[in-house]
């Protein structure tokens, strides 16, 4: 049937998909899932490497499709901390073989090509998991909206808009227009709703106020600006009739808001991330500028009961995916002792300098599962299955099909083989001084994960010890959930 | 007990208020209410004037607090048409005895006090009813800002904004500013609730596609621009913590996001308009340029059970007030045979240089009063009473309070004493050339009209009695509304 | 003008109406409204009686719609404290001049004429202020079906049932005949909504638990079992397409069901009463007994949130009247020392032997002014006019219609002129040995209550000036919100 | 690996299962899913039959959750058609391989083993496809609740109750002593959920007015009454805080308010039918008696807009399962030429007569998959994965997990290889006169039945192949969303 040796097989897993959990036996051929098996039934066959799962969950790899590398820093004053090396090296020891990074169209430019250029040069070679690319937009000019057409050749079918961020930020009539190309081309926008006015606004009054302290960045930006703009985002979507993804949800009005609009039929999907399940502000209420470290957009929230709403988002399908929202910067990034959102002035810092985002691409997997929360097969959902046919790179990942898929595999501890230990920093392989979640318990992290057949990760026996370079750059085809449709008819309305 | 004769009773009639309804005589001495007895008991007092009402409704003169008059053409091409005269006389012969007009800034003038001298200049000496005034502000500088004060100190207690059409639009937090500064001098703050950007897209759509005739104007504006600017406005209030009117609401679902804040206990009202409650986009879509005598902003909806949404918005207290937006421009303006939105390449004229507006100050009393869809008292209650309250001029105007109110009333027909009849422009006061109400049937209107006491309309006996120039301008106070808080405090977000 | 006398006038009172508020004087002759003045105008008029009101308010008598008299006691083992007389008595000693009582059919009197014929009697010759019967309906036979038509003509145009109390309980298909006939015949129907079955269940198991004491009164009825039954209620009445009033509200679940049927269109109108806006739970969980002084059906709420959403929904609009459902039973009801409720085995008492009511006829008035959270007029709206609307007692009541409506008047002090002080029961009129407002602090009290022209309680002077008997039953028209339909049509569905 | 040939395998199938879609091939030994293999790879491997699917879907087998079969007639005066033979036998040739039946109560019979034992009796060598039982409670006596812990030993973890049908419905209080105990014994409670007292009340008024024919089946039954049964059965199972399944929902309403039960968290699931995806009420306005075919309850709903509701809850999580209810009757009954039904004085019948029920279990998955409406993963989750995870089937069933899950298989045709065709009742293997779906065009029909490895249903080659009694009794484990709990706490409320 096969005629010569499996290059790998797993024995014993808990094996679990999207929609299915059973025990079973999984073997690997040419970097592709060749058979599955039941259990122990290729305890025999010829194979160059064989993992003995011992009842631990085996998953189709994490994808994580909201990760910034690479990128320059845009507003605030950080130093930005991960490249495609350190990031994906950091990726694949928390269990996540394909990564979905931004290539940042420079506003001055009136191309999308070149970003995508620089994207990609950066990322040649330096890669230790799968990566693709989505295009960030910040000036939708009639040269880039025609550009979509070559993303798509080149297997980018996914961009990113903004509505905040004064440098970023794009008014509505902007967004329409992109959305319009966007459903023509079969390309999926992703939104960053706040309301970037709103946002002016508060700072100003903050400032006036001589409110500088980290937490005043929760203060600026109140769930009604995510809400708002999230309701607004979905008019726009509900115009031209095409699907969006509300990037990183944090407020559960926002989430409300989107429920309501899945119930009405629309094609308006939703992603969340870990911080939005582990922080609240309490975590920018700390002293001197410890606070910083949380400072991420939109900000962690009140308090559980917005925790657990979120956590309901996730179980009733509210929320799509669960992404990390990978935004590294350096918390230390003092010269001459001076970190650089500190002055005189603001001794505690501005928050308005403080770059907006945390390290999350390597624990993104272990947190959620730890936590218990959601079942294994919705878990493996909303992290690796949902991001796969929601950017269009499935079967190829996000799914173990035989023949088909690539064989990335997350593989777990045995239950309760692990004693539940603390995260920290230290522990965790970016190149950023600090995670948010240092001292969090986490009762499970990944032994092993496999990128296109070949062990990559190896907890108990090097760690990573995939190569730099062995990741591929994956062409994607568009959304599952894009649906050829007439040309828009302005008539109809 | 009056040491003199009255100079005015008006004998046996239905008299309503916003909350009661019953038989009963009125007597009038120097402009203001005197007593309120049972019916005939005044019969034999002495009098200068007996008015017979034969049971017919006596009511509150209307408040018509949304009025444009004298003002200057900012959009469109079309020629206004009313001034204070034309425009007051129109208003008494429908039986409104108070109007709130606008006095518009000059968007490149800092300061709005300038607006304020000009219009009442204007209005000085021209008026047959009583008038106040709303400041429109297009262009909210520091000193625009620091003048809410000196408005208050003039009888202006209300000001006006766009959230559309290019040449007024003030970004989101350009009207947080305005809001913070209303909420500090307790002025009201109306709400045009369009979302221009999209507006502005939807336009640029149809121009492409060479679709110019009038009904595109209503494709141009579908609800979800109103919905969607509604909605923002809510939320913008929400964050300031100070009370909102939208105007003119003419969408089902505009009136239920409103309805949901209401609800939730923000102090968000919100005005209709008879436009909304007896017109439909078919008044669009006439044959030639006839369309464009139904061009107003927001447009007619599409049919019935968007009336009938608006009707039940009244009847559930969604609606606060009842206003005619009367907005009189001349629908044939043409200077040698050519109409100024008519032009060769757009025979059928191009729905962009329409102005968007429709006289009505007219019409509102009788044509909502013959639907005899309300009671009575709502009736009042939205035609006079609240707008009255809304806006400062209560207990003046409104209401029927002995020795408070004004002797401002609107008397009509005893019951079935009128043959229904239908509405021509030619029996209208106005200086516009049309009546987008043309062929409506009414059953009711006024027959007699008094204006602190003054007999200004009497239906059947001379039409308009009233002088010009005999209005006056009414100094407002704060909305009853309106009430003094603590300063806004930024940090309890 | 008045060929003689009057027979009382007030001067200078701060008169509300459900509309206006505004300072002026009231002349009052044969028992009617007589004239409205100006302030101080009458002041030299020849009167029988004058009453300085100083600036104080001055309202139309209060009306209390819920009022439970001289009924046989049908569950729990309590006394009933008041009849027609003492409560009447109380009634005017707070400023409510008319009462709706109920007359009880007895289950096993397939008539409902006996039931009418026994309250009239009862009431003969004892009341104090004026009064109308409800019909309290425990079994709608054909028979009694067909006698609502007498009713009418007896002015009794309301009936009440129950979807709780296994005695009165009715089934959905026994009230669905009772709506019918109450389309028919233009009767208001009164729904208590609490789910009976839910109820038994929840007794069921608190008694299996022998958990006895009277806080278990409110775990044993849930809001659930409330919004539960309210929203039942009001698909019946759907489907009937006849108003209904679901009385005595208490949770914000269920007023929000009844927002939304509002919203919808639907004639659903809602009663609530002092002890949903000032008393929680916490009054149940008192030591010993002492929490059966609250016990009331449905039972106070949880806490202050609870309270404060009570309060929106007046505002709002979404409840019509506020009522006292005054429910008198004597607390310490011991024959040789024990209390009915409490048994050796259950020394604390069994909170199913404890009679569901509270006292409150008195203070209704005083507590809800007092708190100072509504405008007066929204305050005489829902405590007089509505309930005057609602039940047919309107223009004659309710109202200061000028030749129409009785001079039945609460004037309170003037303002800052009466100290704060607490409730207590030692000064109030009814026949009950305590009240649940013990304690509270109140800063308005009625001063003087006319009836009908006739002071009836004169605070200072006398407390109660009235005579017992000088009460009249008010014959009632139907309600205003009940409107002539053509015959329901099974047809349509 | 394998020490002998396969029994069966199924080459180049696109298989489908509740997330993935993908073409490979599957290999069966001893009746379980042996390998999940590449496409084509298993070409030559040794196996007893081999399946070439040409690239046709291939699911996991259907699972109908209810079906009724071999029932007594409760109500109405039809004739029970199908036996466990004939209904199994239809079930095979539809492509469901797995059906859950139903073992009806007594009423008399204060025990539910009966029943039971019963059930088992006339399935046991009867079937054709694998069966379990629900059993079906009318009496939900102490001893009845006691025997809950007998049926999960006997493999029957779920029951079902009715809020309708005189005979069967429960009062609230008995459904909540059924929810308390399947709360502890982790049992399933499905709820028919339609107003009984409406629902009596209604065919009152309908045989009042003599209105019988069939189309009044759908008159007396309203989706108020569903949605309003609904939203109390979402508050009894909120009290007890166990889950709910409620059946065969049909109405817009009735989803909406399970919609909002599931955004809130509560633990409530759904299941439609095709007959609320394909028929409306036209199919009951039928000349003569014709309409009965189309009987059912809840009735087929007013128009297309329903229907596309429906469709629109399945797509977004609403419905977890859509089974067929099958529920098979006689059409023509008639002894000497006369319909049970049908009399003299009613010639078209009465609609209170025919039994309540429409046959579904064969044409269930063609028509929906036909239809092309659902992803063909969404269709595999709600016809097998769901049921068979909702009733604790699974994996056994549902899923094709190697070693593990049964081999059960539907094997489609391949794509357009079949020419659409018309639904005929002569091309139906139940035991009834008719289908409700008579010239309903279908694009798909299942080519192969495998049931634990053997075909049991070749359509093109002497369709039903498989043996009467190869079916088996399926022992099922609790629900996968039934959770242990602690114990019930009736202090928390």
């Amino acid at each position: 049937m096969f005629d010569s040796a499996f290059d790998c097989v797993v024995l014993d897993g808990m094996v679990v998909t999207a929609a299915d959990v059973g025990r079973y036996d999984i073997a690997i051929k040419d970097g592709k899932i060749a058979l599955l098996a039941p259990a122990r039934s290729l305890a025999k066959v010829q194979a160059i490497r064989v993992i003995e799962a011992q009842g631990a969950y085996v998953m189709p790899g994490g994808v994580d499709a909201h990760v910034h590398l690479s990128e320059p820093q845009l507003f605030g004053k950080g130093r930005p901390a991960d490249d495609f090396s350190t990031g994906s090296r950091s990726a694949i020891a928390g269990g996540t073989t394909t990564i979905i990074a931004f290539a940042p169209q420079d506003r001055s430019d009136p191309s999308i090509l070149n970003a995508l250029d620089e994207a990609q040069r950066k990322a040649q070679g330096a890669a230790y998991c799968d990566y693709a690319l989505h295009l960030l937009i910040s000036n939708p000019t009639q040269q880039a909206l025609g550009e979509f057409a070559v993303l798509r050749e080149r297997g980018v079918s996914s961009i990113k808009i903004y509505m905040t961020y004064e440098v970023l930020q794009l008014r509505d009539n902007q967004i329409l227009d992109v959305l319009l190309q966007a459903r023509k081309d079969l390309v999926t926008t992703m939104i960053h709703a706040e309301n970037g006015d709103m946002l002016t606004w508060m700072t100003e009054q903050l400032e006036r106020r001589r409110l500088f302290a980290p937490r005043y960045h929760a203060t600026s930006r109140p769930q009604i600006l995510e809400s708002e703009a999230t309701n607004r985002a979905i008019a726009l979507s509900q115009l031209v009739e095409t699907p969006i993804l509300i990037v990183h949800v944090s407020s559960p009005l926002a989430a409300n808001n989107i429920r309501t609009a899945q119930t009405s039929g629309l094609p308006v999907y939703a992603e969340t991330c870990p911080q939005y399940l582990f922080l609240t502000r309490k975590g920018l209420d700390q002293p001197g500028f410890e606070g910083a470290k949380c400072v991420c957009s939109p900000p962690p929230r009140d308090g559980e009961a917005d925790l657990e709403s979120i956590w309901a988002g996730i179980e009733n399908g509210t929320f799509t995916i669960l992404s990390s929202d990978h935004c590294p910067f350096v918390y230390d990034d003092s010269v001459d002792g001076k970190k650089s959102a500190i002055s005189a002035d603001a001794p505690l810092g501005r928050f308005r300098y403080i770059p907006n985002g945390c390290p999350g691409v390597e624990t993104r997997l272990p947190l959620v599962l730890s936590a218990n929360r959601l079942s294994v097969e919705k878990f493996v959902e909303v992290t690796s299955t949902n991001p796969a046919k929601l950017y269009g790179l499935y079967p190829q990942k996000g799914a173990l099909i035989p023949g088909v898929s690539d064989a990335d595999l997350t593989i777990w501890y045995p239950p309760s083989s692990l004693e539940p230990f603390p995260v920290t920093n230290a522990a965790l392989h970016h190149n950023v001084d600090y995670t948010p979640y240092e001292g969090h318990i986490v009762s499970q992290w990944p032994r092993y994960t496999l990128l296109r057949g070949e062990v990559v990760w190896d907890r108990d026996n090097g760690g990573v010890v995939g190569q730099k370079g062995y990741g591929q750059f994956v062409k994607r085809g568009p959304s599952a959930w894009c649906r050829e449709q007439p040309e828009w008819d302005v008539e109809k309305f």
